[in-house]
């Protein structure tokens, strides 16, 4: 059941699909005092959600700010990271949800000020509070309920679902053709390369450096050749430039966003002095979203949108004031306070909140201008919507793929995310393994983190290993900043397991399609924690490092330094696979409970579940070479086993036909069938029981 | 066997306290080639040491830098801590030891850039080499041999293990009374209460603040009535003051480090403009470390040495073109690469390579003066060894606290370290179980981490469960930064729990002392790595996260959030002790092997090992209050246990005599039985087999 509760005159964020009613009773489970809810948690009982953030699958234990911020730091006592997804399952005897759409900066206290109690605190009291109660008690109930009420998640094409490789820093044409030709020469397979901020001219938007990138389209349609996307990056910020067309036509209609006395607020971001699209605005977005045709038109079939906190380097007013300042020290003795005060006015310049309230927004359809903070959390979200809208007037039969790094729930049905700019930690590819069910939870399916690391140097075994988690999650890119140790797969001695752990990515490409498209449409949740799968077992509960992945799988990754294996619990009797590349698939049955598990730098173990089985393709070169026309199926052994797999055209946006689903059966002597709509042969993997 | 191969001409460090004649064969087990010592290493073979380093107890996978750094984030992409201590041990068929005898820039790319390769990298070719080889090929035998070579490790007075309490931030006596009174009153034991740079008067070395801190030696000897010490800190730089003692005589007498023209360079840090005593030089270590006498007429016992890698905050010369730098970004675009330009001007004011190529030290004894950077590993060092030298002098029959923030090996017969100003992230909680052992075999036995975590907010859970380790850490201090959540134990919700471990450091004082000291006089590792003591397990070597500590301990600490348990490996049978507080031991046989044990939020859990005991005294208000004379003793049941126990006056220098060594038995049948030279009466826990 879910209930509304509006306080004051919210903004209207757009996050809920449904109507609902507001009720006019007192909010449930919660006390209401000193500008705060709050509401007592049982003992040791878990509270999951907030989608993009630090810490555990369980959130309890620390206070988290939904401020959608530019934090490439992530450490685990950060309080906000580039989304807003105010979603909270609170566990206990009967959990229930809440979701809290309100725009603007956001405090959860989730047992951190007191372990035993939630404080929830918006900065202003307009706002709608959404419960959400499941009869049965469940947490994928409640989240079922939840994402019915958001809407259907983003659905990419399905090459998205191939490797990418991508790096700040890929300067021009001949790098993108080395990359490309690493790739080939070395038979690892590759569906796109990214391109960061350096394609542009001196970081337009919607242009490209005539320079570096003489012939895009040229390029763009050789790579194609080989099986290989551009996808290019957009930013939020736009040069202030005279005779940039983007620049004056957004200055001419009023398209940016204002300073009080209506002058277009100055921000700065990598071209230096930028405005910023008023993408709150209908008018702006449908502006700023055909401008996306610029790159289309070359032949480009995806984007990522980034800094769309937005992220600002400095206001202009700032930086004024800031050097003002500076003069002041100049010739004094900088002791401990003096020089504290001296780095924080360069260092406050970045982010400032003093600078998020000095501009505004005009939302239209007869709403007053909002200032900034009170909405800041919206930008990213309208910035990809206003993109995936243009792209549906543009390429009504195609689906473009498009995610976002700032985002805030309702952005789900726009586009994807990706978990932001990581750093070469082992604790970052944990972190980006307990944030894949939390981001589920929220709506936002597609999604993966920077494999390997974006900021630091990488590791041969960290990014084996994150390679390793990463062939599960529908987002596998390989992204890495600038000045650090090139990360393209072909560079390290471990190339070869490096390969052979990417070619296993396209083995698993049916069931990975057919879980994400199954998720997508049934509003269900693609990674699960085990806790929502076996809500009674306790042991499952204490699990952070496992996930449930569709109707078939269990994760268990490895993500320790030199480790040369892992302790992994089983709810139930469940398969080992064992697998350092395709065709070697080793199976062994093992009981429910705790085992220690090894798994070689070069092996990446999985589980499948009891009665269940998992359909797998031969290697290809790229996501449109995959032929599923002939499946292995791995069974679970000795039982009746089946399986819907889906598939459709993974390019138009026609999807979800019944004739998409077929069911694949395997029976208890290892038989193999599929019955459905398409030729497809089955055979299934012979494994001793 | 050691043997020693000079190159070039080395700086005297001092660090190995044995004579060698250097041999005039090549160097075996590697290769020189391009400034390199290059070997192989062998396919998973672990490689341990680099003591106060970030990552694991196996180094391998990772480049290291030996270049004492004021570093307070330590990620594990991080290169270099505060201390230099270039002690490997290359696991494989035969392992064998390397100490590298160089003060400067070390690089140690242990499988980093090819993950079968280890190269290490001075910046020339001034070093001493050190190989060490054990007949036996244990890794034990290898750190006996290296320990003996570079001497006997640094012995603090017993009242030294209890629990103390610190922050940067207690402003006045009024602080350190309340803070006092909050333990008393709350019953949780507490030996010191630490100064932080707040005592002093404008942060100058050896003053105390007339108006903060009216009657030091009165708040001294109060606090002593209490049991509680008080333990200042003492930084690197003197503030640049006419009129102030300090830095009037070393001016006059040239005890500071010089810049190439003679002028005494100037560098900043607390105070703002300091200058750095030279205390490579014997007569400025004397002149420096009687200084502390201001302290120890006062009362005090003990004392911390901080910032002395040294830390700078700048220059006074970079700070000036700095400023001038910055006038020609005035009123510019300040586009990526000039914002990173401008950025950069700040933010490398601090620590800066080229200011320590900048000074000079006169080493004395006919040696020519040699420039800073050569010779950087030793300032923190030869500070602490000032200040040792001069207690010898000044206090001979007493002990006296000293520990220090930089290090080099050799450090470790003069003063402890602490680990550095870490984060209150979980993930330095498991830092400081992995430090513990590397810091052991390269002679720092008196070492812990900032309980809680220094920077950032801690939470209950992450300060309960630091506690339930640093009851087994020789330094157990719970330390926070300014403008961080108050860390007290008093403060928290689950203060009660919280005490109850601190009791439990009370109890295990007798084992703790006994195995400190053990260690220290026969030149062993108190905390050891499983892979040292059951060196044929292969699955013992994967372990990174369990401890050996003394002869008969094992530790599991949790060190995961919101975690109810924990998965333990036990290479042999063992007891399961599981207590949350003084008088709750519950004990469970359990069989080699892996395991899942749970672990409530205020339970500790530890493993006494087959065939051993572990005498327990009851819970004291503090360490001169802990009877020793009646203790309790859990023994591995249904075998004869024995265990050797060393007790002394805890304050004198004279120790290691024959009459401090006990032994203490427990037959199968559990009787309990003691021979020494003391009254002692030892009573078994009755445990069911």
């Amino acid at each position: 059941m879910i209930r509304k509760f509006t306080f004051g005159n919210p903004f209207p964020t757009e996050a809920v699909v449904e109507t609902y009613p507001a009720e006019n009773v007192t909010l449930p489970y919660f006390s209401i005092e000193n500008g705060s809810f709050s509401c007592t948690l049982e003992p040791n009982a878990p509270v999951y959600g907030l989608g993009e953030q630090v810490r555990g699958i369980n959130k309890r234990g620390w206070i988290y700010v939904s401020n959608c911020t530019d934090e490439p730091h992530h450490e685990e006592t950060r309080r906000s990271l580039y989304g807003a997804h105010n979603f909270l399952i609170v566990g206990g005897e009967t959990p229930f949800g809440i979701f809290l759409d309100y725009p603007g900066h956001l405090t959860f206290d989730i047992g951190y000020t007191d372990s035993n109690v939630l404080t929830i605190t918006p900065e202003d009291w307009n706002l709608d509070v959404y419960l959400i109660e499941s009869p049965d008690g469940l947490c994928s109930s409640i989240v079922h309920l939840f994402r019915r009420m958001i809407g259907r998640s983003y659905i990419p094409p399905r090459w998205a679902f191939g490797y990418g490789q991508s790096r700040w820093g890929y300067m021009d044409e001949k790098d993108i053709r080395q990359v490309a030709r690493g790739y080939l020469e070395n038979g690892i397979p590759l569906d796109a390369i990214y391109l960061d901020i350096d394609y542009m001219e001196r970081y337009k938007d919607f242009t490209v450096s005539d320079e570096r990138f003489p012939d895009l389209p040229g390029l763009v349609s050789d790579m194609k050749k080989e099986g290989i996307h551009l996808v290019p990056i957009i930013d939020a910020g736009v040069k202030i430039e005279k005779g940039y067309s983007v620049y004056e036509e957004g200055v001419k209609n009023n398209y940016f966003c204002k300073e009080a006395d209506g002058t277009d607020f100055v921000g700065a971001v990598w071209p230096g002095r930028a405005h910023f699209p008023d993408v709150l605005n209908p008018e702006v977005r449908r502006w700023f979203g055909r401008k996306y045709k610029y790159l289309l038109d070359m032949g480009i079939e995806g984007f990522w949108n980034d800094m769309n906190e937005p992220a600002l380097f400095y206001s202009e007013k700032r930086l004024k004031k800031v050097f003002e300042e500076l003069e002041k020290f100049k010739g004094q003795n900088l002791d401990l306070e003096k020089n504290n005060a001296f780095l924080g006015l360069v260092n406050t310049l970045a982010n400032n909140p003093e600078d998020y309230r000095s501009f505004y927004h005009e939302p239209g359809n007869g709403r007053e201008k909002v200032r900034h903070d009170k909405v800041h959390n919206l930008y990213g979200y309208n910035m990809t919507r206003a993109a995936e809208e243009a792209f549906e007037e543009l390429e009504p039969d195609k689906r473009i793929l498009l995610f976002s790094r700032s985002s805030y729930v309702g952005m789900h049905r726009y586009g994807g995310i990706w978990q932001g700019d990581n750093t070469s930690w082992w604790s970052h590819l944990e972190l980006n393994i307990k944030m894949m069910p939390s981001l589920n939870m929220c709506g936002f399916l597609y999604t993966g983190a920077d494999l390997g690391g974006f900021n630091a140097d990488t590791t041969e075994d960290l990014l084996l290993r994150w390679l390793q988690f990463g062939i599960f999650t529908p987002l596998m890119r390989n992204h890495s900043a600038m000045g650090t140790r090139e990360q393209e797969a072909y560079r390290f001695s471990n190339r070869e397991a490096l390969k052979r752990t990417i070619q296993l990515r396209y083995c698993l490409l049916p069931y990975l399609y057919s879980e994400y498209m199954k998720a997508a449409l049934k509003d269900t949740m693609m990674f699960r924690p085990l806790a929502f799968d076996y809500p009674k077992d306790a042991e499952a509960a204490q699990v952070e490092d496992q996930l449930m992945l569709g109707d078939s799988l269990m994760l268990a990754p490895v993500y320790r330094q030199n480790a040369l294996g892992r302790y992994v619990y089983l709810p139930e009797d469940m398969l080992l696979i064992t697998s350092s590349g395709p065709e070697d698939f080793r199976c062994r049955k093992m009981k429910a409970g705790h085992h220690y598990v090894k798994a070689a730098a070069e092996e990446v173990i999985f589980f499948l579940r009891k009665g269940q089985l998992l359909p797998l393709a031969a290697p290809a070169a790229n996501v449109a070479e995959t032929d599923t026309s002939h499946l292995t199926v791995i069974a679970y052994p000795g039982e009746d086993c089946s399986y819907t797999l889906y598939e459709d055209d993974g390019i138009s946006r026609n999807y979800g036909s019944p004739d998409n689903y077929e069911t694949i059966t395997v029976n208890r002597v290892g038989i193999a069938s599929c019955y459905g709509h398409r030729n497809r042969t089955v055979c299934a993997i012979k494994i001793k029981d």
